[in-house]
């Protein structure tokens, strides 16, 4: 590589990411100050669906709202970022990654709660039928009035309504929305009563339809059905963490804001078992010392703001219920501004009691500001023993861990005995599963099956890993009552789950990163968007200046050259103007941009500075590709080659 | 790193790839010959499900037929063998990596010919109403008889229903079965008349329930409706290339086979477009002189065998059918091989006329011999323009390239002329959408409206990009009949598709990569996975010899280093015996292991030699990650360091 003392004197510049603080631009920070959200979205957005980041789902058939399609910018990015997520959460805490079926037997969804309770609030149009999600409609009638009048009684009683919306219940929704008469948007009808409609997609297993099943709503029950597994492979130890990633699915009633609420989307999710008395984490100092801005419940209901805390004395003053919880909210501060998340525009935010999902104990949401306001993408929730306990119930299978007492420990316990003999002569090859769901009884359901057997003889006993009822006579099973020792404690593990939804990560990430600056000319703004090259889909974007087969064949040689140090690029023949091509890099957010002017050596430009230098042909790919990955910055790279300027390639 | 020439001078042994030959080693090659595949595949299964490499979804609720998880192991190789696919087919050829909607609205896939095609063979027990597959019923009726009786003219005709089994229309299968008198399995009850049933899982979209819609079956659909914009994006030009991985759906009537038949599983798909006029591939040459086990239809049909054909023979005679159909066959060949699929259990076969599905024009599948027998794992389609054309049909919005011809034609030609101000009047912000319907009319249906319009003055005209129709009247089009020049050639172009079951693809590098040796005692059959480094979920295991700090410190010590190098690895602190984890370390097929036996050094022992040598703790990593990489050999390794035997260690 040149580095030459004469083209480190050249170096008059200061580096590209100083500079570019000095053009006028418009980001995301000034329209959130000028309060121009609408038209800032909407440059967002045009330059996202020009650049096929993303577009709507099966477009030529009209489409169907909440499905999009990721293209090959798009596509990059999320791999980027959940190749990341891997690295930075997965790898580096020797967690197990899974995949589980996404196809879930109503069986498993009933036993976690979501058959019955994962619902949205839904209204109708009486006359035309459509659908409406009610909390929605509340809160535009609520933002509509203020706008109009933002003081007075009522003004006071509507703001109040917006605080604690997502804290209402069913039936408040249902009276403020009578109470207001809320009619129909674009109709004006009068609504039907509301009620809660179950946002799961249903279908059928098998040929025989005899299985319902829906697609699941979250990736995270496949890991709890599949604990024992997971735990006994762990050496029978806790803490024990796994990851998955997947696509997850929710017929929203109305979905809206684009990327955000969409209805397939792609989580990632970590399921972190830990001893309910024991909540403690080892690496907690290595976050305890991070300043973060955080919203606690306290903090909402006072009406105060959200204020920077230190996380170390979050979680010793009790804030933060605990230092997985911590370390946790840590880690993922950590991520999210890694790559790329203004820290002033991410805040944990901690739900309110009633507000919590049917299983959480605690819950922090990180949140990031974007035109939308505050989105939460990453929730961080204490689900406590809630889906263990409620698969243990169901299943009979006991989802439980145990840990060595330092000394034993005298108890009055009930003793179950499968008398195994017994139990194989009657169920043969079904006897282990028999003894399994014997041994998995509750306390009460064994003392009643012990009155059963003593009155009747025999009784009929679920087990539901046979997906039948058995019939349990006197002598398959002996039910005492004995002071005995205990050497183990057995419980069933509480659960910290970090979930995020990786799409909102994305369009956030976006919008932090879209700026707009005037053309040379100053006749046009362009738009840039300026990705880290962690996140940039494509690191370099190769140019052939002319049309021509010499250009083509040093384009194809760069080519290779990248491929071979792993650097993800586009090589653009469309054959438009090099300016043109240049705006067109900076809209794919590439960092660099190699144009191909002749057959030995080529120009680098640097995204954010605009500026350019000449390189040979075959120092080139390594050039970019060691300022991708951080062996040498752009100041380096100016200072050691000759540098170019051109009229016509400017802009 | 330590090379000494005395380290140099130790080295006796041959390297391990060699060596392991000489043991006496049960592998599918011997099952396959000895004919004991049942004892082979349940010791192949059994392990696989010991370390959670996959195991039955929703277990503890009984399970559903034909789905599965990934436990940490899978997932990885499914991950590896994922990574490998993207680098060596979407990187190398600059493919565009795409990720659309798995929920798919009916209108698309009615298009498609799923609704209405996408369907197997049913009968149901008359009594029990329990469904079967009735070409799995009858190919069980044939192959049981031949067992009891091989020849004969019934024996022959039995086989010969075994060869066109695939190729059966309804009618003559539904004649078979009942010609046989087959009954139910098991309950050997009557079964009911033969019909086709639809794979698809079907939900409905939206909170109405009035978007009916499907889990896509395939992948390819979501990348032909967005054809337009790839194909603007690549500054319209062919060929072109998208790409995209994702889990599909399919509700098999009895899934078997374990992996190899599941309702959900993964695909890797190709849609390659081509100008039907000319399927040459610039890169052919690169795959022309392989030499694959091919089985083109004409040998199939005439009872002869699959033979070694060089490729590049192949297209020449025509026997398949295009440059770039042979260049995939050859890529596919190179990257199955390279994962470790042995090349002599690889064929390509080629579809028979009545055997291809209903989109297809021509067909080779990779097909891959197992447990199970031939099983189909990649398919090369030449889906013609079948699909393209369908969905320009339905939706009214042309999917078509364009080329310039080397010199204008003179053709006679409808002009079809939208008079866009009175079309904008009329429709206001739909006006481009009615535009764009008017001009993707095919020449009969403009002669229609040509006629109606003259006749009745308005003609009622469905724009499906608006999902309504609307009322076309006689000013807002002009239909003319006239010479006029050409300047491009107008065509609907071609699609080449490689579709890779991963799932598949995996089970069968289970069964090729896996091998039983014995204990050191001789006393049982320890099983290893003979992974290569690119597909092994772990390169390395990491043993503390035992439980105490200073070992588990240093343990993390080479985990941190093994995580700098981008290792994947698994520490063990199970604290069994030293042989029973190196046996488990061999189960995973990692091929190396790292036993942690003091606070400076270690032991690290490869896999198929079991050959182990004393490394510095500070080296560990870096010559597990050098032999990974492919940097040295382990004979250099053998050659480099001080050997290490231990009768404790050794098994």
């Amino acid at each position: 590589m040149q580095t030459t003392m004469e083209a480190a004197e050249q170096s008059k510049k200061p580096s590209s990411v100083e500079s570019h603080g000095n053009a006028v631009e418009i980001s995301l920070q000034t329209a959130l100050s000028s309060g121009n959200l609408e038209a800032f979205r909407k440059a967002v957005v045009n330059t996202l669906e020009r650049r096929l980041f993303y577009k709507p789902s099966f477009e030529i058939y009209k489409g169907v709202a909440g499905l999009y399609d990721l293209g090959a910018p798009g596509f990059l990015v999320e791999l980027n970022i959940i190749n990341f997520w891997r690295k930075f959460f997965v790898r580096e805490e020797n967690m197990a990654e899974v995949r589980c079926a996404s196809l879930t037997p109503e069986a498993v969804l009933k036993a976690s709660g979501h058959v019955d309770k994962f619902t949205d609030p839904m209204v109708n149009d009486v006359i035309t039928g459509e659908c409406h999600r009610a909390d929605h409609l509340l809160k535009d009638y609520c933002e509509k009035k203020l706008e109009k009048d933002h003081s007075g009684e009522e003004a006071d009683e509507l703001k109040n309504v917006l605080a604690v919306l997502e804290d209402l219940s069913i039936e408040d929704l249902g009276r403020k929305i009578k109470e207001y008469g809320i009619t129909a948007p674009v109709t004006k009808n009068p609504l039907s009563d509301l009620y809660p409609f179950n946002l799961m997609f249903q279908t059928s297993i098998g040929p025989a339809g005899l299985i319902p099943g829906y697609m699941r709503p979250e990736t995270a029950q496949g890991i709890f059905v599949n604990f024992k597994d997971y735990y006994y492979d762990n050496g029978k130890k806790l803490p024990l963490a796994v990851a998955q990633t997947g696509l997850v699915f929710r017929n929203e009633i109305s979905p809206r804001q684009g990327l955000l609420r969409t209805r397939e989307f792609m989580l990632a999710e970590i399921e972190h078992f830990v001893d309910p008395d024991n909540k403690s984490h080892p690496k907690f100092p290595d976050v305890s010392k991070l300043e973060i801005l955080m919203f606690p419940r306290e903090e909402q209901t006072s009406g105060q703001a959200a204020k920077k805390l230190v996380l170390g004395e979050a979680v010793s003053k009790g804030t933060v219920n605990s230092e997985t919880l911590g370390y946790f909210i840590g880690r993922v501060y950590l991520f999210l501004t890694r790559l790329g998340i203004d820290k002033e525009r991410l805040r944990f935010r901690q739900h309110l009691a009633n507000e919590m999902a049917h299983y959480a104990a605690d819950c922090w949401d990180a949140e990031i500001e974007c035109s939308y306001r505050w989105k939460e993408c990453v929730g961080i929730a204490d689900r406590s023993a809630y889906d263990l306990y409620a698969h243990s119930e169901k299943s009979r299978v006991a989802l439980v861990a145990e840990v060595k007492l330092p000394e034993p420990k005298e108890v009055e316990k009930i003793v179950i005995t499968p008398e195994k003999r017994e139990l194989g002569l009657a169920f043969k090859g079904d006897q282990k599963k028999v003894v399994e769901a014997l041994e998995a009884m509750s306390e009460q359901e064994a003392m009643e099956m012990k009155a059963a057997l003593e009155s009747k003889g025999e009784m009929e006993f679920e087990v539901c890993t046979l997906g039948r009822n058995v019939s349990i006579k006197k002598n398959m099973v002996s039910i005492t009552k004995k002071m005995t020792k205990e050497h183990v404690r057995v419980f069933t593990p509480s659960v910290i789950e970090p979930s995020f939804g990786i799409g909102r990560i994305m369009y956030c990430l976006y919008e932090h990163k879209f700026t707009t600056r005037p053309s040379k000319a100053g006749d046009e703004q362009l738009n840039v968007y300026r990705f880290d090259p962690l996140l940039a889909p494509y690191k370099c974007m190769v140019f052939p200046l002319v049309q021509n087969q010499q250009f083509e064949e040093a384009a194809k040689f760069i080519s290779k050259e990248l491929k071979s140090f792993d650097m993800s690029h586009k090589i653009d023949i469309t054959g438009t103007s090099i300016g043109k091509r240049y705006a067109k890099s900076d809209e794919f957010g590439a960092p660099f941009a190699i144009t191909v002017d002749s057959e030995t050596s080529v120009t680098i430009r640097e995204r954010d500075s605009k500026d350019q230098v000449r390189v040979s042909l075959k120092e080139a790919a390594s050039v970019v590709s060691s300022v991708v990955e951080g062996k040498m910055t752009w100041q380096d790279v100016w200072a050691s080659f000759p540098h170019h300027s051109s009229a016509a390639s400017d802009e």
